[in-house]
């Protein structure tokens, strides 16, 4: 821990009093200590948001300091592991900012009950949160992007275009726009992610850099084709409530929008009927390949927009 | 893990191909797993550089990149942790600065021999590096900064002061100064460390803010007073070393400079033969107060020099 955090450590242990039963040593030393219980592993992972990168410079740095949390729960609820801990680096232009950013990121701790286990605060030229996050699973459960095989159905739980529909209209100055709040208030699908390891469900990804982009990965990751058929998007709720955007555009913000942290996962055919009950999408199927495929009405369909990718 | 990593994924996983044996699932998917063995707990630390506040704008950034594993490592030294993975963000303005960045922190997970088991690369308009460090300890063991009691005594492992004096000859154009490397090269005191477990010492924080600071530190989570005798400090290789600046410099680059990733800890008295031979250095000892205390002579001096505080 840097000592640079002391000058808010107390502001933030008061309001995040939360300590997760397997620390030992929290918030307060030079790092914490924690003990994991048997039959579990410990699952990290880190990510960083970028004031002008990841969300707009004119936006709430309370609603940045949320957002960025969340985020990074997500890439937990992909692997299906339950949020134990995070460790926060904020860097902060000044003081007035590092106290926005820290009034959301307390706001996300208390509402997904995760212990604020560490972290600094630095001042920096720019405004930037990063988010390390733990979280436990039992052994041997957790879902990988290498685990689709040929024939798993491919499911998708939660929304996707809202987001980037919701960026949209902010960036236009529509700032009231009734998808902002999709951009803004990111739900990572930790209780879906339960239900799938409940299923033993074994390949997952969450959709942050669009739909088609993640879905690709898996492809690559698992040497397997991924078709996605265009008559299951045109079911998705999120497509009704884009229609007004016109065919192509629903479909460039549902297919690459990004940020949507909704999951992607292959499943089995015999969970077909609990995956719909769950209220979990199908989208299509996974063939011989290792790349992502669009089919309408039986044929595949030429389609190339990219999601978002840094240094791309 | 963000896929904005996948750019450099592959330079990052051929020159770090390490793999921790606790480690289930590594660099590449959304998150790493990993399985603690039985009797051990995790320890976490996070830490952020930030160019222009942490290293100077002028500075290679490969060195800012070794510095930023480096200074983490440092953290779980503090706790007496053997270190076992780290994850990264990189804020990079552009392609060659990653790069850049990028070759130092190889060369630090290279020499330390700790996994990179995740992480994230964004643009940002300023370069950043955020580590996560991981490490293992036996149960019980961890040192913290609450543990020193009455009528221990105070000790030192490491140089003090010479890394300030070598950021300030970086700052006055000096960039072949004497100094320089001793600011540029972080070595965490990791074999030290683990000595001061195997002794089972319970009280060390790791010399970030400067000495007197992080003294300060221990005495308020340990609700002890700690008296540093100035005739110790006299006695310190690094004195002799700096001595050409005078003593009010010297003590002020010693008992204030920032920077320094020693370890200050406290010990029973029983130790002293076994930390000198070790290449401990005794600086006082711990009495009735709370706060840090230089003494000359037996009596109590002023001085009010502080270390480097952020937002203060």
């Amino acid at each position: 821990m840097n000592h640079e955090f002391d000058a808010i450590a107390k502001l933030f242990q008061q309001r995040t009093p939360l300590q997760h039963p397997t620390t030992r040593i929290g918030n307060g030393d030079d790092a914490s200590t924690h003990e994991i219980p048997q039959g579990f592993e410990l699952v990290i992972s880190t990510d960083t948001a970028v004031q002008g990168v990841h969300w707009p410079h004119n936006m709430g740095l309370d609603i940045a300091g949320n957002r960025a949390i969340q985020a990074a729960l997500s890439d937990l609820a992909a692997m299906g592991a339950k949020p134990a801990w995070l460790w926060l680096s904020i860097m902060a232009t000044n003081e007035h900012d590092l106290q926005q950013m820290s009034h959301g990121i307390v706001q996300a701790c208390q509402q997904q009950a995760v212990e604020l286990a560490g972290g600094d605060t630095v001042t920096s030229p720019t405004n930037a949160i990063n988010v390390t996050v733990g979280g436990l699973i039992q052994k041997n459960k957790a879902m990988r992007r290498n685990n689709a095989v040929i024939d798993d159905d491919v499911w998708l739980f939660g929304d996707v275009g809202l987001s980037a529909a919701g960026l949209n209209q902010w960036l236009d100055g529509e700032h009231d726009g009734t998808f902002v709040p999709h951009f803004q208030d990111i739900l990572p699908q930790l209780e879906q992610s339960q239900s799938l390891i409940d299923l033993a469900i074994k390949c997952c990804i969450d959709i942050s850099d669009g739909l088609l982009q993640d879905a690709g990965h898996i492809a690559k990751a698992s040497q397997v084709g991924i078709i996605i058929n265009i008559e299951n998007i045109k079911l998705l709720p999120s497509y009704a409530k884009l229609q007004h955007l016109g065919d192509e555009q629903v479909l460039k913000h549902i297919l690459s929008g990004g940020e949507d942290y909704a999951l992607l996962f292959t499943a089995p055919a015999k969970h077909q009927l609990t995956l719909s009950q769950l209220g979990a999408f199908k989208l299509g199927h996974c063939a011989q390949g290792s790349s992502v495929h669009l089919c309408y009405d039986g044929k595949t369909i030429d389609y190339n927009i990219k999601g978002f990718d840094h240094f791309a």
